[in-house]
């Protein structure tokens, strides 16, 4: 698959994505009004909706045999929005005025911006607890192995973790071990559990799904690991979030510990090695060469 | 079972539970020193423990016949934790300075004033994912209802729903019906849903789950109605969080709305059919009695 045909079905499948998230949050009874148009502002503004595309391809890649999976792709989708919903649910977080006191994302108004901090906190706390609902309803008969990977990933152990390390560093002298260590929590958990839910969805054996899950965290290192770079050297029209805040506000990113070269060649160290790890792991075919390829642009990118 | 004796009982399930959480949240591994502190703090800092012991005490009312649970009441006691940690999480955002700012929760500092804003935050979000992730763990086959259930309550339609509700009202003209909606969904949804779950984790009836969950929303309707008099007529050392609280900031509440006599009065009645209807639909039994003895207190108590 060249370039070009990958993009073009990274933008198909985003499609599919947004179209889905839309659909399941407008299709929620009861939500107060301004509740529902701050998760809607913030689920529905955009994003390259990496999670849920690695979900499904991972899904995909497994689906191409004659393994039965657990659930059809229809429920395989509504367990990516979940994930898309637990990863926006941390960005409206991570953007409040207590944390990183951000502006702009996804080329928009942060959540608090554009409503106010008390709505921000709970729509984030609504998209979490609606994620799990989500997850709850998609999993079939590995419902309850489904949450507890997301759970773990996205808790006080795993993303929460690392947003607390990330804020924590600011006061203190960082080293490579700690920045890894944050972006493990912070970014890398979350990725890696959204690879092995695909797997997991699709039934894929239980080993390949431990070793999808450690090539999904040197993927998500080399992912971060991209953004140290970029907040350095892209604006921010093309990120659509504000660019070189992490340097202005003392984050500890490789381009802090390392400089900017030695960032960029660590990055792509950590993306290579997962991306070898997964090559190793995934059965053959189309949809296991689309998903190597999506995953070679986590850190080949300018946005 | 006379009032001592049920206080009795109820001060050794609140200890069970105490050791349960306590022993659960120290088990964690990975998580960042400052935000387990201020998880601990929070989650440990004493409460009535009634989420949990509802749902103890209704899993107990439905397994003392021929019928075979679909949990241990081991992992019925899991899931009872994370209804507190549910709770507590919401304690903490609610109390954030953003939302109904507040320095008084459970006789101690509230978690943002003890720790700051940022962890506060971090903190109640990793509460709700530890609890998802509890839950999926102690759900055994009945795994993806309980899920649904609770991420239903605590929802945008649930919980988080009624706490925008509630702060939206701060602002406008409140009905005795505005304040029923309210109450409903910022604490009725989870109350019925601890009842519901007890129900569930038993394998009781999907009749019966259904009756009891009716049942609880009028008991929770109760409970808040005791909170709106108490608010008003009780200390801050009493309450352990501050009193004339809700008054000051204009909360939506039967008190305000109807006046002192006649909000007790509604209070009384939600509690009184609340208690019918539960009394209709358990099994009879001393199980049965403590539970329905335990709901009495939720509008008859003095903090």
């Amino acid at each position: 698959m060249d370039n070009r045909e990958l993009h073009v079905e990274l933008a198909r499948e985003r499609k599919v994505v947004e179209k889905a998230l839309a659909r399941i949050l407008r299709s929620q009874k009861g939500i107060p009004t301004r509740l529902k148009d701050a998760m809607m502002h913030s689920l529905l503004g955009g994003g390259k909706r990496l999670r849920p595309i690695l979900l499904l391809w991972t899904y995909d890649a497994y689906c191409g045999g004659r393994r039965k999976p657990a659930v059809s792709r229809e429920m395989a989708l509504v367990a990516a929005c979940a994930l898309e919903m637990l990863h926006t649910y941390s960005l409206i977080h991570d953007d409040l005025p207590a944390m990183d006191d951000d502006i702009l994302r996804r080329g928009r108004p942060t959540c608090h911006v554009q409503f106010d901090e008390a709505t921000a906190i709970l729509a984030g706390d609504g998209l979490q607890a609606l994620a799990f609902t989500l997850l709850a309803r998609s999993g079939g008969s590995l419902v309850g192995e489904l949450v507890q990977v997301l759970g773990k990933a996205v808790g006080p152990a795993g993303m929460v973790g690392g947003q607390q390390d990330d804020l924590d560093a600011e006061k203190q002298e960082v080293d490579a071990g700690l920045v890894r260590r944050i972006h493990l929590g912070k970014t890398a958990a979350l990725l890696a559990a959204s690879l092995e839910a695909g797997a997991l969805l699709a039934k894929a054996p239980p080993e390949a799904r431990q070793g999808i899950h450690r090539a999904g965290l040197n993927l998500g290192l080399a992912f971060q690991g991209a953004d140290d770079v970029l907040d350095v050297t892209a604006t921010s029209g093309q990120l659509g979030k504000s660019a070189g805040k992490d340097q202005a506000a003392g984050k500890a990113t490789w381009v802090r510990v390392d400089g900017l070269a030695k960032a960029r060649a660590r990055t792509e160290r950590y993306g290579r090695m997962g991306l070898k790890k997964l090559s190793g792991i995934l059965p053959s075919g189309a949809a296991s060469q689309r998903l190597q390829a999506a995953c070679s642009l986590m850190w080949n990118r300018d946005r």
